[in-house]
């Protein structure tokens, strides 16, 4: 991030460097989710797909509101986490041909995302508490609850026999 | 993964590969824990990355059971998800010299792999399952389990005032 020198001085700049992390990471994942709704088979997960780009629009607005809420614009940093997850997706919905197969691993690599969400958003939450910013931490506490229910319907998806032919 | 074609045809290549997968993140994740308990400077800390050490060593040996019980030798893949979690750990604790906030650069850090092999376990043991493999569902969700207390251990460390200055 920063070459020449220790940029991150206190929990404000590391709240603040976090929320700029799943900044770049809701839009990387904005602009992943279309190809996962285009390759997926089921319709159920093509759905949760579908509706979870509407949410996750609306998680990009949420943190551009806490960003300002913060004193700060608005500003992406580049998240190698996020990179890594959406390339791994992209590399194994690659090698497969079979649609339930398919479906399966695009199911699976969503829930990857999601935790990563979880893992971060669980984190601004507990900051933004710390820092006794209780409005940052309400609306980021939304976005978690979110991730938290979209990451249960893939479940309940992957584990309703989304691949009966593959798996019999 | 592949250079010359669709080599995931079946929902057991698939549980192969995902177990592939893990098992290269968890080596990984052995190598990078060392450096994260020696930059740690809170005592419960530095322990839950000592103790969490001793129980990754076991997740390798399980994994590799695992792999055996499936009629597989233990093979890694490459996993750009872990490898770029891991390579943010890193960057983020490099431009932190406040030991407070280290500690928490740290801690999110691990929460972050922590969900990470959440979601890869949670998978596995749901296609072990659909796969009727529930002994090698059984192993795997001993791991699932720790992985899930790792996280909780972690939430309250994080929780509990680990940087009360910098956040005063």
């Amino acid at each position: 991030m920063s070459l020449f020198g220790k940029d991150i001085k206190s929990m404000e700049n590391l709240f603040t460097h976090t929320l700029q992390d799943i900044y770049y990471a809701e839009k990387q994942i904005l602009k992943a989710l279309p190809e996962m709704e285009q390759k997926a088979s089921n319709p159920q997960l093509k759905s949760a797909f579908k509706s979870h780009m509407e949410e996750t629009k609306g998680h990009v607005k949420r943190l551009e509101d806490v960003f300002r809420m913060a004193g700060q614009d608005p500003k992406g940093v580049e998240c190698p986490a996020i990179d890594g997850i959406i390339e791994e997706a992209q590399d194994v919905a690659g090698d497969v041909d079979d649609k339930h197969v398919l479906d399966a691993a695009l199911a699976a690599a969503a829930q990857a995302v999601e935790h990563y969400e979880m893992s971060r958003y669980g984190t601004l939450v507990a900051w933004a508490k710390q820092l006794g910013r209780s409005d940052c931490a309400s609306m980021l506490e939304m976005t978690l609850k979110e991730e938290k229910a979209a990451d249960k319907k893939l479940t309940m998806i992957a584990g309703s026999k989304l691949n009966p032919q593959a798996a019999a």
